[in-house]
């Protein structure tokens, strides 16, 4: 059953040999594509989109059949569990996810119960399992989650948040209702993750947006411990092969020894820092995903190329790296340049890989 | 005439022996404070507040009448040069700093001329010696500017922006007319700069808020170059004593080599970086300014202490550090709380100094 045509990306995570270095872009399915808005308008809202597992499928495989990716991911929101925990979601044009019942004391973490996988999730395992059939093993599919972390930030601050004024009270106020909550949503995401498994996900991601955020002590504290505690309860096999975990920090460039520590397969890394310096430091122990400015898709395809260039010398010889974006694509790039972008990596990586 | 009453900040970032760690908050006189709003309430608008010396005065001194604080900064915006070369500086009520007239080509560069500081910016001089007077040697009195990729964001974006994609535009698809237009700010910061220190400011600080957003390349090639050349070109001594001068790049913890590789004599660390790791790594080169979340002010009294110890442990003995934030102290903290962490920055850091 896992037999892909393509599973060079599953293979750079575990450092096994590849012909050249795989690639995928984080929100590869999304608004640059001309296809995704017209799939997006048919679906109505946001979440509708990601609610019904025939449009979610076909949104995911849109990028696949206009560049040669080398991994599919999930096409859904990272605030489904909290969604799911009775917070109520929804967006407002322009000002990004909010929640009708954010969390603001003790009495309303009490409240909260785990959410069923195929229960109130059963949506997203619809999803994962009509996109895996339908990727009929040509690459590999990701599935993924927000960190603990990440999703509180959004819990706490009732939406997107510049200076995380509510869940930092929290924090150094009452660090024990926060920590209660971390737990919690740590045990959602690992019932969730492991059921996007089961349902067909061949790789995991954690995207702890907001976990750069935090001094080094505190990172350790309120985010790093909880993804520790996923890929502890993670299931790591499936299907006869290893379902390699990815933890990705936003800005946690100097925490890098401690986030390869968890015992993840992979670490992702935004473009603040050179891989080569990521590989010196981490590259024995883990994988490395990134690290293209996104804004770099704005560059001329000669730029582009020459960046493309210079991280995969800096990577330098062999095995362990999965190229990326080190964040999401920009919703005005032209797609042109992201086939650019991922042609570059193919061709440019082979004499890397002799 | 350089007689300081306490000039514990100026030997910190010098390194010769205190008593204790000197101490100060960015945005000290701000918004957390009553007394600000009321004169700000008294000026209008906030820039016609920066340019009333005796107003702006005022504001720089009210945090010294509360707190013993070890340096006053003048109050004035980043943003006065861009504004004086004609690009229309105005403010919308929630909505940050604008332009009405963007940089978007490099026609708009060739067009923009180097303000005078005796002329269009004589409203920043003049604050500078109406405060310097009225400090009357108390404390010494820091100038500062913003730095050239900084500035150049708010004058290419038009305002503030969240992914900086006009300016990441013109740096990768025309980077000749983003390096003239970063090369005219440095000639004018430099120029600013200097007639503080001729006006009165016995210390010089270069906040780089958004270098962060930059790859290692990039941050070197679009920042970092032009304020290694604003370094180069400032007036270090004055009135037979040293004017220090600090750089500070917000998210810039994996770059402190090169930033302390500049000539400056201290370096600013927000929240994120350890400050023993940074000692470790550019504390025989340099002076350290921070580095505790802003957001820790909002916990108790015990906790803010608690924090303030870590810190001063991680510096660990001798002199060499300046405390202060990661960044500006938020607006709605409860200015008890400033005063406890300023108090437990002295009482606690007596020992690191016998």
């Amino acid at each position: 059953m896992n037999q892909l045509k393509n599973d060079r990306y599953l293979r750079a995570l575990l450092k096994q040999p590849v012909d050249k270095t795989p690639v995928w872009m984080m929100r590869q399915a999304g608004r640059y594509l001309p296809e995704y808005k017209a799939t997006r308008a048919q679906a109505g809202d946001f979440m509708s989109l990601c609610k019904n597992a025939e449009l979610a499928c076909e949104v995911t495989l849109q990028p696949l059949r206009r560049f040669p990716l080398d991994a599919a991911i999930l096409f859904s929101d990272i605030l489904t569990i909290p969604d799911a925990m009775g917070l109520g979601l929804y967006f407002e044009t322009g000002e990004g996810p909010k929640f009708e019942r954010p969390i603001t004391c003790k009495a309303d973490v009490d409240k909260i119960g785990l959410p069923d996988p195929e229960g109130e999730l059963q949506y997203v395992m619809n999803a994962v399992r009509t996109i895996r059939r339908e990727l009929k093993g040509e690459v590999p599919l990701i599935g993924f989650s927000g960190s603990p972390w990440t999703l509180a930030t959004y819990m706490v601050e009732g939406g997107s948040s510049k200076a995380f004024t509510k869940i930092k009270k929290m924090a150094f106020a009452e660090p024990k209702t926060l920590h209660m909550l971390l737990d919690k949503v740590a045990d959602s995401v690992i019932s969730y993750l492991n059921a996007q498994v089961a349902a067909g996900a061949q790789s995991l991601m954690i995207f702890d947006t907001w976990g750069g955020v935090l001094s080094p002590r505190d990172y350790r504290e309120f985010s790093l411990q909880y993804m520790a505690k996923i890929v502890d309860g993670l299931t790591r096999e499936n299907e006869g092969r290893k379902v390699p975990v990815t933890l990705f920090t936003k800005n946690g460039g100097m925490w890098l020894e401690d986030i390869a520590a968890t015992g993840c397969d992979a670490v992702g890394l935004d473009w603040t820092i050179d891989i080569a310096d990521a590989k010196a430091r981490i590259g024995d122990k883990v994988a490395l995903q990134g690290n293209m400015d996104p804004s770099m898709l704005y560059a001329s395809p000669e730029r582009i190329c020459d960046e493309v260039a210079h991280i995969l010398s800096g990577f330098g010889e062999g095995s362990g790296h999965v190229f990326n974006l080190g964040h999401g694509i920009h919703l005005d790039v032209d797609p042109e340049h992201a086939g650019v972008f991922i042609n570059a990596v193919h061709e440019l990586s082979v004499p890397y890989h002799k």
